[in-house]
């Protein structure tokens, strides 16, 4: 629980943290001269916010401004708060993000919070404290969302995360195992990690051109337990990889990234469909996820664990019950072929083909930089307070695209791209 | 030159380092149920910085929102920022800070920043930096100056503050002794440094009550090299220990403290004064200063060491040549006591008595909370850009208590309260 870089150190090899460093500024951002740059981080990701902050600077940065979070004092909150106080958040501060936003800075967030932190405590106000950080946090979100500005999201082999994943192993041993997956994953175990981020962003590419020129009207998922038609909204767009932001600056936003990913239609999602991994959320597992949509909504939900959970983020508003995204991973891509479970999207959804419940990005549409809220939802659109991600891909699941005449054609078989 | 709270803890006592907790929050700020708090420490300190959040969650605080800095990340930043980005600040933070305030949020400041950090970066960009960010930080600022909420600043053992101190003993045995100072000085050796801090305040009480009562015209601090009569402003009133916020609530804004202090009248200040200890200022000390006032402005300044340093401070604005502060402690107090020069005004200004350059504290009139700042012009506070801390004090000084028409009693001898 408590940060220790020093001793750690010696488990996380100081020339790949180094190298993911530069590719968060290089190729995750693109950060620009001039550009400023407001960071978060777990404080125990202090070793890799120091190569960060260099790397920006010497990348010709503006202002570096990093907001180190604890989870000890996360937990103070729960433990200790009043009663009262769940309800709000520090909105002055969401604000004032939004303002260096607007004024273009670049945001980078470092993951690697432990993901059963609050696991223990009192979920009622575990949610109403999410719910009003999501409130003052919202329009600075939009322009994340939205993106107007270059974001990237990079992870860091914090140890209370490191032993959530390995519980049987020491502490070093855990965050050992922990930084190798992330070094791997975020394709820094090259002497040339920038030039290998353009070959795997051309490879991504390839796959989104492909799949725009074919415009399918649905992508239709079969397998054992799986029947799925997801109607695909319409002028939606696929991405994947590096995409372009509207202040202009080309970044990846995530890394790791493997999915190709766009908009389905809100309405137009029909069958019964498994998951194929289990769900970790909010520190719950949901695990063995059933459902059956009809017209685009899930009209019933089984789970063999956390079903309750599932069912209160079913309800969380209209949308929460309809589907937000639609992406394809090959079971052949380096996260799915590690067998790990990291507890954490950003990783887990890079392992497998997965829905997402909920919010759809403005992006996913030929022109969504245009576009009226009501014009995305009259395309298709889902809207919701949501966006959660689920893995329904394996090596026993066929993808086949369908045309708007009905016929069909093959995209994927056993879980890769044909 | 990194966190490592672990291993340190072997050298700061827990239980003493909670009742530092306890008093940063329940005498220094007072903070009451509701009230929100933005703390700001050095990423170090994250071990005092967990004990103060728990102790103001108990005690009814609404959010505490802590933000942490880190030294590695300060000098990124003048090592390979570019040029251009020196001459500005994160506005928007500091701007949302300010709106915190002004919605009573409580502010506390964990110093224990290493006092050298800078002593090597180019000190041209340093005075640029600090310049852009006293401006964007100014109308902040003036919510603490002006005293509208209650606020706190408490020490914590930073490993590279206490190489500074004692350069040659192991960090491990630096950070125990400067623990041990702290927690002496803070009045946390005791089972009941609540009760403690209620005695020390009652005491420094009957001082400012006996010193506002004679309402003297001047003070004269005669000793070897001094003769100083330092005239006080029109109104003035002497505070110490305890203050009340505009808010209300009474708070112990600095902890330690041992002074009691009021403002000079800007252009009634004659005679020639030595500095009785080094003066640490942004990385370099300056050594035996002695000055020689005429009608309330240094016209003659010499020191041993550091001179062009304290040159450039004294051409800052007109003000920085005048007093805005002078203060009385007694050499027997604890910090004078130990011997200790600490790099650091929080402490080193409560180890003898004192005059600041610069910036007059607008409370220290009868009637501040309602004079504008003409009317405090008028009556002799002065106005600056920078309030410099030096020694004046020692076992060898007297003051004396000179009234209006001229006639002297004795306020101190041998540095020592009559
Ligand atoms: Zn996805
Ligand atoms: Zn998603
Ligand atoms: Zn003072
Ligand atoms: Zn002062």
């Amino acid at each position: 629980m408590t940060s220790h870089p020093r001793a750690l150190s010696a488990s996380i090899d100081p020339v790949r943290l180094d190298r993911l460093a530069e590719v968060a500024v290089k190729v995750g951002l693109q950060l620009q001269p001039g550009q400023d740059l407001v960071m978060t981080a777990p404080v125990a990701a202090l070793p890799l916010v120091r190569r960060i902050v260099e790397h920006a600077y010497k990348a010709g940065a503006g202002l570096v401004t990093p907001f180190l979070s604890d989870e000890e004092v996360t937990l103070a909150r729960f433990r200790h708060g009043r009663e009262e106080s769940f309800d709000r958040a520090a909105g002055w501060l969401y604000e004032g993000m939004g303002k260096a936003f607007s004024a273009n800075a670049a945001r980078l967030a470092i993951a690697g919070d432990n993901p059963m932190l609050l696991a223990g405590e009192d979920s009622a106000k575990v949610s109403r404290a999410n719910k009003a950080n999501s409130m003052a946090y919202q329009p600075a979100l939009e322009k994340i969302a939205g993106f107007d500005i270059n974001w990237n999201i990079v992870s860091y082999p914090n140890p209370s995360w490191a032993k959530v994943m390995f519980p049987d192993d020491e502490e070093d041993v855990a965050v050992a195992k922990l930084a190798e997956a992330i070094f791997a994953a975020s394709r820094v175990n090259t002497d040339d990690p920038v030039t290998a981020w353009a070959e795997h962003n051309a490879a991504l590419r390839t796959r989104t051109v492909w799949l725009n020129g074919k415009a399918f009207a649905a992508l239709r998922f079969t397998g054992p337990g799986t029947d799925l038609t997801v109607g695909l909204a319409d002028g939606h767009e696929w991405h994947g990889g590096a995409s372009t932001a509207k202040n202009g600056i080309t970044c990846n936003p995530n890394i790791p990234t493997e999915e190709v990913f766009t908009t389905p239609h809100a309405l137009r999602v029909d069958g019964h469909v498994g998951s194929t991994k289990p769900l970790s959320y909010q520190g719950t597992l949901i695990d063995e996820i059933s459902v059956r949509f009809e017209a685009g909504r899930i009209v019933e939900a089984k789970a063999s664990k956390g079903l309750n959970v599932l069912e209160k983020v079913l309800d969380t508003d209209e949308g929460a019950r309809r589907l937000g995204e639609v992406a394809l991973v090959p079971h052949s891509s380096p996260i799915s072929q590690s067998g790990l479970l990291f507890f954490n999207t950003l990783f887990d959804e890079n392992a497998a083909s997965h829905i997402a419940l909920g919010q759809c990005y403005s992006k996913c549409f030929r022109n969504g930089a245009t576009m009226t809220p009501d014009e995305i939802a009259a395309a298709g659109g889902n809207k919701s307070f949501i966006h959660i991600d689920w893995m329904i891909g394996s090596g026993a699941i066929d993808v086949d695209g369908v045309h708007a005449d009905g016929t069909a054609e093959p995209v994927m078989r056993k879980g890769e791209w044909v």
